[in-house]
């Protein structure tokens, strides 16, 4: 199967069925994307869904790559280099994912950790949010959260001031973040991180997208810090998800009288969640960095802490131009899923950047 | 073995030995309190403990009779119908105890959890420490705890506050309680409660009778609750005590910032102490209280709480002037443990005391 013909079926797909369907990710591992639309638009499934059927039949792939090219939005789908591998975990990945921002998503991801919590945060908890994420990235981890009022958005905007990479998953398209208060913070965001969304851009959040969103927030991360959350809290549920897949749980104390505390407190009681109080409590259960990003920690001139085997291929790049996998494999002795780690690497220390399929160096790569 | 000669040569070892000795403990367990303190005396034990058999030759029955007389104490033994078996899970049980004041300790401890914390506590924990004692004794729960300044302290009062009966374990002597600044705490205990003690009157306290002290809490109780506590805490001792005797642990979180409370933090975070946030974590943790004490919650009049075997009960004792178990056995179809365990049950309600060795019916009692 061709990867266009898939990326292009995944984009109809997306168009016609919600996200965390374990039905139709069967489908599409046992037939094949392509396959299923063609089912669905012939009548095959009209049964199980006559609303999926019904979208697929009304959908325009062209109207659907416009749509995404207009949101300046990218879409990845298995098997792309960008792809967060940690998603095949999921009883149900996303079909693809619509991306719109400079980090390379899979680099990001292997070195991050979920910060949510509560939207109605109290002081304690935001100020809490923004410290962890804030050491977290300046020990070379990524956050990752759902850019939400409260605990997410002080998490991204500690991580934001650390330096490091953040990646805000949605439960809308890409083009207009949810909430819309948090219109600077999201173009903040894509300058220094991701957006990232299983949804297609125009597409408004509904409360069964924010249940799904979550178990991609704990699929992507090494783990889940709840720092504040409601006894009814959706991070509970991103906890659960994380539990779920056997990555790391944490969760912050605070006072008992603190309602906003109240679920923190409960995941621990029924050691679903460890208590964590601080950074090295939190390093304890994340484990340690990939050397590779550990190394980076610090650094001074970011090209002296590449290793030599990135050197290595950032020299065979085009001082001009793009190149691709293909290309690298050729002219490296290189296998194919090594050179797409070291892409990924590269990408996100900013030496190099995607050129549509392909990729090519930036102006720091080629300084 | 006489009971009195065994209780008289306990109160000689406590003037020659400190309490919490594992190889005390045996000696006394193999060959008897009687025949330790004439090996002591004749220098057998001089290579093991000069200054135990030092203290133990310059001891003089008579003296220490007359010090726990004149300290209006009480010293009961192992087989004293007031003894609380549970001590008796220790490794080194106390070789005897000093009690003053109105409460069956045997009883109160029946129903009871400790409630031990921080000396140098937050107002949070002050707050949390005397609201749970209080709530607990509300629901029949007596409380124990060692009297210190803070957690100690504030829960002692809250179930003072309640009604409840309430013990404090002194690292002193009961004459003398220490700190000097609960005097008044010390009087209020005596008079709704127990001071208990396995250090004889005009004795000071000492580090190491504080921690050997912290194993008489938590075996004397259901189970130990930590309300603050900061790292190096005598309170965390009392938790691992309880935990070695597989007695409930519970501590209480507060916020990450709050260094009384990082104490609580860390037992929960390496799984030594449950998290619990309220009255019902705690019960939940703790268990039902016994039918008989349960029954008594919310009691109007004292009598019709009683159950038909303790009302039996206490119909054959005489008006006038104190009786024996023996007695009692023979008035009743009752076996002696069960006629122990409703002797102190009617104690803990105030319808009988001690007299010597033998039980008479109060003011309450004869009403």
């Amino acid at each position: 199967m061709n990867r266009e013909e898939d990326r292009q079926a995944r984009l109809e797909l997306m168009s016609a069925i919600e996200g965390g369907s374990t039905f139709w990710s069967h489908e599409i591992s046992v037939r094949g994307s392509i396959e299923v639309v063609q089912r669905l638009k012939s009548g095959d499934y009209l049964e199980h869904s006559p609303s999926a059927t019904r979208r697929i039949q009304q959908s325009d792939g062209e109207a659907l790559r416009e749509l995404i090219s207009n949101a300046k939005a990218l879409v990845i789908i298995p098997g792309d280099s960008e792809w967060p591998t940690q998603l095949n975990d999921l009883d149900a990945p996303p079909i693809a994912l619509c991306l719109r921002g400079v980090a390379d998503l899979r680099s990001l991801a292997l070195c991050s950790i979920a910060i949510v919590g509560a939207r109605a945060a109290s002081s304690y908890g935001v100020r809490l949010a923004s410290e962890m994420a804030l050491q977290l990235g300046e020990r070379g981890w990524n956050v990752i959260s759902g850019a939400a009022y409260g605990i997410d958005a002080a998490a991204h905007r500690g991580a934001l001031l650390s330096g490091a990479l953040t990646a805000a998953v949605l439960a809308s398209g890409v083009d207009q973040p949810y909430p819309s208060g948090h219109d600077r913070l999201y173009e903040t965001i894509c300058a220094n991180g991701v957006l990232v969304s299983e949804v297609l851009p125009g597409v408004a959040p509904t409360r069964g997208r924010f249940l799904v969103r979550n178990r991609v927030i704990a699929a992507l991360t090494r783990g889940t810090l709840v720092v504040e959350a409601a006894l009814r809290s959706g991070s509970l549920r991103t906890a659960a998800d994380a539990l779920t897949l056997n990555r790391s749980v944490m969760a912050m104390p605070g006072p008992v009288t603190s309602p906003t505390s109240a679920g923190c407190h409960r995941l621990i009681m029924e050691h679903k969640a460890e208590l964590v109080t601080d950074l090295s409590d939190v390093l304890l259960h994340i484990g340690p960095l990939l050397a590779e990003n550990s190394e980076r920690v610090a650094a001074t001139n970011p090209r002296d802490q590449l290793t030599e085997e990135e050197k290595a291929l950032l020299e065979i790049f085009p001082s001009r131009g793009g190149t691709s996998v293909e290309k690298l494999m050729n002219l490296s002795d290189l296998p194919a899923n090594r050179i797409l780690a070291l892409l990924g690497l590269l990408a996100t220390s900013g030496f190099i950047e995607r050129d549509g399929a392909g990729w090519l160096l930036t102006k720091q790569g080629k300084a």
